[in-house]
């Protein structure tokens, strides 16, 4: 097994961090490691907001509930960003370009560009010893975060990444069994036996990990996420950006 | 500067390959992997459908233009998942999880887990010497690739993803200037000096390089693809599985 695929079957998410901060190289490094993924058609619809200000990542720990944003090696915020597009379209005054990137097609083409750049940060990061996890909070409060990062039209914050020096090393969440995952040729909708199994592997893993141990089961937390509406104002915060309007 | 960094940072897509199909092993190896990556609070909201089917390859091959999509080592379509939160929800009679479920913000959950999921087996494939090239347009006809694929409610494929032996290599193509894409605490709108030199550099790029050398720019290339609506049907489609009601 090669270097690369330790790196990524050992992925577990850090969620504290020595005070440590990332050199200018690191970041530089984790910064061209997600520009060089792959990029829709060219379109590299998306930024990266580095957030060292004390007070903004204050703000971001408040709304995220998560102390580590604060207190961390580094904060990123990933952005879908057609701003650079919408420039374009302005500056020939052609109405027709802002209606199509203002579509459901390209929401998705900048949410994926950005996930893929910042998938490649995350694996740079880890092979340089780091630690990593993402923080999809950050829309627990979308508007305001979008107004801390004075992210003009055709930009919207979707998620943190924050990296650093691991406090402690934490244990491998299992994952779902491969078949209920990969499926050849069509998909199989005959999961739940995989899902009771899973559930089975999930309750062991949390009754006997050593930090946090608790009762819980997948099924359990996925109706528990599910049961009360969360996050509802994002379709009309990204259309208000100007994203996703049709 | 480690392997794993030496892979991300020499990425280039792939079009061309051998015709060396992937062993089990690779095929299981980039699963895995895909599998490893972050998922936004333990959701794991995506599938992958690998295609082996010949007449089904010929037919993605058709919808999205490009022969490689059916001459290749494997093909993966990635795929974004809530069908298990939905059966969970369906269980138990919840009609407010079906309307979570449904929103805005897991349309984007589901895109982004599938994608970080991707960008892991992308980086796994290339570590093993294998080129890949994702392919978003098997959106020309998503619903066509969804039927072929047999997705039931609640599962939209997003992209594909081609693996295999190159058959020849390709040039690296340049990226935006770093501070164009990365900003320190707050948007930099400033941008278009950044702009005019990248379309130099990629002017130049593409009038030197050794195979389909052409008159081109970074801007000229995005004007084309704003210009004229497209996959204006996404929206449709994808409300129509129960993603971005609202």
């Amino acid at each position: 097994m090669n270097q690369t695929l330790e790196t990524l079957l050992q992925h577990r998410s850090i969620r504290s961090f020595t005070d440590t901060v990332l050199t200018e190289e690191q970041i530089n490094i984790i910064v061209e490691a997600a520009q060089m993924a792959s990029t829709s058609s060219y379109m590299q619809a998306y930024s990266i907001i580095g957030v060292t200000d004390l007070e903004k990542k204050k703000e971001l720990a408040d709304i995220t509930g998560q102390s580590y944003v604060k207190d961390n090696g580094h904060l990123f915020i990933f952005c879908a960003d057609l701003y650079r597009h919408q420039i374009l379209a302005s500056d020939l005054q052609k109405q027709d370009m802002i209606q199509n990137i203002e579509n459901t097609e390209h929401f998705l083409v900048s949410s994926i560009d950005a996930s893929l750049a910042a998938q490649n940060g995350a694996i740079a990061a880890e092979s340089m010893g780091l630690g990593m996890c993402y923080i999809g909070s950050i829309r627990n409060n979308i508007e305001r975060v979008d107004q801390l990062l004075q992210l003009p039209e055709h930009v919207i914050p979707l998620f943190g990444m924050v990296v650093g020096y691991p406090n402690k090393q934490t244990e491998q969440k299992p994952r779902l069994p491969k078949q209920a995952v990969y499926h050849v040729n069509s998909y199989n909708k005959e999961q739940s036996g995989d899902l009771r199994s899973f559930d089975h592997t999930i309750q062991d893993y949390y009754k006997s990990r050593k930090q946090n141990a608790r009762l819980d089961s997948w099924t359990d937390q996925m109706i528990r996420r599910f049961s009360h509406p969360m996050r509802m104002d994002v379709s009309d915060f990204v259309q208000s950006k100007g994203f996703n309007k049709r």
